[in-house]
């Protein structure tokens, strides 16, 4: 059972406007994504330790409601979709039980020398992990 | 003529993989359109003088080519979508003429009570004023 | 009884030289300041609802040892400085017990016309209570 | 003749209290150090593709006035001590001639097994370098 993540917005994340710099929710993202894969017990130090990298390619954000300064936001992650090549996260942001972000992430994997690789085919036992988190993009 | 806008990576830009990370962009764009509303006369500062502000309320990135420290990346935006309460830019970003990255903002406005506002019916001439800088979202 | 404060290094505050970009340290000393005022009981939202701001005026950093990616980082905060006007706090960092960090900053007090004040007479509850957190500045 | 540094704040390095963060000087420094050594003729890029690295060991920020979105920051630079293993530099920032900060940043020199060297022996002629550009620290 996945754990959602926490975030609580730091002083140095708003901007002038008041609320949280809209760059920060990517990071929140990145966090979020590394805590997940944490979890599901493929954290970036062992994909990295075995030659793997895993560029963003796309990105999409909806800013439902703006944060500021001390909000505690909930950060729920989802595979969305998985294929050879491609693996796509959604995230849900939170701020008591409000929904304030949702955005997703999609990433190829490269290997050592910067080639995209087959996830399916290169690293089946991973594929097969992200596949058993699959869900379908059902609207929350 | 609007000039294209030019960022140098700074190292504290990059990340361990050594490159540019991603998040930055979301930065880049927002250097990039402060810089073209400056050109077209409707600067942020007068902008905010006038009580209004303009969220993102959605962002698309696709992320084509890694960039690094010291890269010179050269941005162009184009607005691409007005409506009555939403304008949407495009940017494109080249290092030596290979477009690196390519998104999209869309913004609405509010006013000083945090009200969406219809930018032509309350700012009729900021409104024909973007409206003259349309062009349509032709791919490059 | 002060809690230390846990920073778990972020991928996106590493630099290309795979370490943890020093600028970040400085947002740390932030996050565990914030942290210690929360927990002696005058946080940040209640300072600025009394109208008190405390921008930094000084900062001094000695950076020891790298950390990196998924480092946990463990801050402790105290105040070893306290007069009219001017309060200053220490920051030791320790990953797994070895110090990689000491810092610390300076603070005066503005009131909402930005004007100095002098906490010991304007607000002296307040003066009291960082005073009671005072610790010498004796090397650990 | 080194030209001054300039850098304009942007948007997302403003905070709520309406001002450039603190943090994002330390950043500034970095832009005007890289800067400078470009000026000098012994890049960042250089630097690493000899296998040195420069890592900051100290930083010391007097804040004397805020700066907010918009403001072009002059930033100088100046080596005001060098010895066998440390070098180090000074940094005045102006606002439309008005000091805003003043700061410095100390530093050794790493070979790629991550060992102290000294630059003086291993690359006098980078020592010999730094040491045209050296002035004494007086008070501007």
């Amino acid at each position: 059972m996945i754990q959602e993540y926490i975030h609580k917005v730091q002083y140095y994340e708003t901007d002038k406007m008041g609320v949280t710099h809209h760059s920060n929710y990517i990071r929140f993202m990145e966090e979020a994504r590394v805590d997940f894969m944490d979890q599901i017990g493929y954290g970036y130090d062992r994909m990295e330790s075995e030659g793997v990298c895993s560029p963003v390619i796309n990105i999409e954000c909806d800013f439902k409601k703006s944060t500021t300064y001390a909000d505690v936001i909930k950060v729920s992650v989802k595979v969305i979709e998985i294929s050879q090549i491609r693996i796509k996260f959604e995230y849900v942001m939170r701020v008591e039980d409000e929904i304030v972000f949702r955005g997703t992430s999609s990433h190829c994997c490269l290997n050592k020398d910067g080639k995209i690789i087959s996830l399916k085919r290169e690293k089946p036992e991973v594929y097969e992990l992200f596949l058993s988190f699959l869900e379908t993009d059902e609207k929350l």
